[in-house]
């Protein structure tokens, strides 16, 4: 009987001024008659809650805006110092790390790359540093630092951001949030990186409306994010989306996760870099061969395209075959999913947009006849910043939702 | 912006009056203060909207309760035959009627074979003789009969209730819901079936706590749905659901809907049959011949089943192989959803234990180790008259949330 929802007046108060940020957060300059009209709420109750709004140095009057006849208005807008976020990616090539202000303005960022994950407590350790060197760039108090999020690959514990399985950095049960709470001043919160990235995406669509959206993330690994409208789905356990390792080819090679044949272990940037591996090793000229000068370790993802669109036999089988695997996992989840926006974002994604076509057709092939017929494919326009972008927005989104934020 | 939600009082009377009919609807008889106590309303309040339901007959009081010290309460319950849902099970093997009561009991069934479902038309025809044949079993007025539910396989247009694409029966771009609607004298609604069949077995877990169920219906066809707590995920364009349709076997056999490997094409009843004949029409002695008398258009999935329960390699070849393709397909959903509740329902459940387990092994190769940490696997509780009783809940579900019940 959890559906039984009581309204009293605090919570109507809530939403009102919950709705109220909101509305300053996206049309920020605005006036507080536009306030009340957009939301239908009444002025003086529009007034009651920017005045509160005012109090704590959460907006700010900028003066006055342009008369639709009578006075002025006063316009107020959101005070962009006057809080931040800090996002991580925690990529297995990269890490990204970034901070956003309170209108969601990316203000500084920084990247390294990841190398050896092991030991945990000592990459653990690297993480913290990595925190605290981006909050250092924003020369602010740490109580104006909301938290920090932390987008990491794997399935990871809903309640406690426990990393309970990462196949690309080889852990098991590691309590990231944990050790890392432990070690930074501001709270930390750990979420998939998936999830981070299609939140982001989603924020970055603002004004398009979609009733769902499927965010794929198409790199070193392979994972999906559900966004239903601007809400996060996360399934009973918290581990969904996990569209990497859905058995794609039963007699498939064995993937990092323990199974056979998983679409991760036949399609992601880690698969394509060992095919072509694999063709330097037991073939005679290629173009993979002389990219990579001879040298297997030089064969990534990115250099498999690249012999690829030279033309090289190999290298189109084993892109195609890529593509044709993830057009499958791809009408799976419009069949059964019927989003309307089917993002796909992540490192696969920026090797020229043949690819994106490639996947199309093997969709066009594969999905069922008028099954989604609302899904807009497309690719991710967040960059490479997206999913510490997103981190910063799940981090955001947690406080909106309990209603933490320091209002 | 469609996350702007204003509350006026208006709303917050109309939830308060929606929840103490829930209330009534899941614990008559039930006194005032009793529900004001669950729902943490004011007795004041109660008694004004349980007025109003008395005023309209939709509840009746039946007398005192037992006194906990003071007065003995008055006790509420809501009027059974106050008014009646039909729903309609369109299966392709058989046609599911029935008639449920206001406190959502069946109160009347009947089924028939379905046969040849052409022309179109004629079909409707009997279809709608099909409702005023069991409403007429009602004896009670029209505008008791709040409406028909109709559970359809096939890919329902979610504004209209045509069927887009129904591949069980051939059909395409078939207006029913506009066709029934002009013929019956009460509202007709119409659904995918397997959402009906969903909602049903959703209803009959009542009083445990479920975040998110899918729910498979493994018959002629294969189709799914979810259910997020008690809410139809219906997805953007209404088409979502259709696992049946996933690529299970690239190089797999051509199904109806036209693609190839489909899930459905390998493992629903239909292609069962199919390959059970075919094992009778290509080989010498077998159960399967022995158990058909040497016809195969006696050859159906349970005869399959019955010939592998008596040790026929042939057929047990067929149901393993069924399994374990609905095994990938379910470990999808498990990796990709993260449901709690798995239930699996339809004609192929009902052909002994053994077939669940030979599901749940295949299930425990190909999922994720660690995701849908939550999942409980079950079969249905329903029965034949599951999706039929779904197509009953579709109707009182749409009023609900339309706020259209004639209170």
């Amino acid at each position: 009987m959890q559906q039984f929802h009581k309204m009293d007046k605090l919570q109507i108060a809530q939403i009102n001024k919950y709705n109220v940020i909101r509305c300053l957060m996206r049309e920020s300059p605005i006036n507080r008659a536009a306030i009340a009209r957009r939301l239908g709420l009444s002025i003086p109750t529009v007034m009651f809650i920017t005045e509160t709004l005012l109090n704590s140095n959460f907006i700010r009057s900028i003066g006055k805006g342009v008369s639709s006849g009578g006075k002025p208005p006063e316009m107020l807008e959101i005070v962009p110092e006057r809080f931040f976020y800090i996002g991580l990616d925690i990529g297995r090539t990269m890490i990204r790390a970034t901070a956003v202000n309170a209108v969601s303005r990316q203000v500084a960022c920084l990247e390294e790359p990841t190398n050896n994950p092991a030991p945990e407590k000592r990459f653990v350790d690297r993480i913290a540093a990595i925190i605290l060197k981006i909050a250092g760039r924003l020369k602010t108090e740490n109580d104006r630092i909301l938290g920090a999020g932390i987008a990491m690959p794997g399935l990871i514990e809903k309640e406690t951001g426990a990393v309970l399985f990462s196949p690309d950095f080889g852990w098991n049960n590691i309590p990231l949030q944990e050790w890392l709470t432990a070690k930074i001043p501001f709270p930390v919160l750990v979420e998939n990186a998936n999830r981070a990235l299609a939140l982001n995406e989603v924020f970055l669509m603002e004004g398009e409306t979609s009733h769902t959206t499927f965010a794929v993330n198409l790199g070193y690994g392979i994972g999906a994010a559900l966004v239903i409208g601007e809400d996060l789905y996360t399934g009973a356990s918290g581990t969904s989306g996990e569209i990497g390792h859905i058995t794609a080819s039963a007699q498939g090679p064995v993937c990092h996760c323990g199974n056979r044949g998983c679409l991760e272990a036949v399609a992601s940037g880690a698969a394509i870099a060992a095919q072509g591996k694999s063709v330097l090793e037991s073939r005679g000229a290629s173009k993979i061969r002389e990219l990579a000068a001879g040298d297997p370790e030089n064969v990534d993802a990115a250099l498999v395209f690249r012999a690829c669109e030279l033309g090289d036999k190999e290298a189109a089988r084993i892109v195609n075959t890529a593509a044709e695997y993830i057009g499958i996992g791809l009408s799976m989840a419009i069949n059964v999913l019927d989003p309307d926006r089917l993002v796909l974002c992540g490192g696969l994604m920026r090797n020229g947009p043949f690819f994106l076509e490639k996947i199309k057709s093997s969709i066009g092939t594969h999905r069922m006849r008028q099954a989604g017929r609302a899904v807009v494919i497309s690719t991710g326009r967040g960059g490479e910043y997206s999913t510490a972008n997103g981190a910063c927005r799940v981090l955001s989104n947690s406080l909106w939702w309990n209603r933490k934020l320091p209002v």
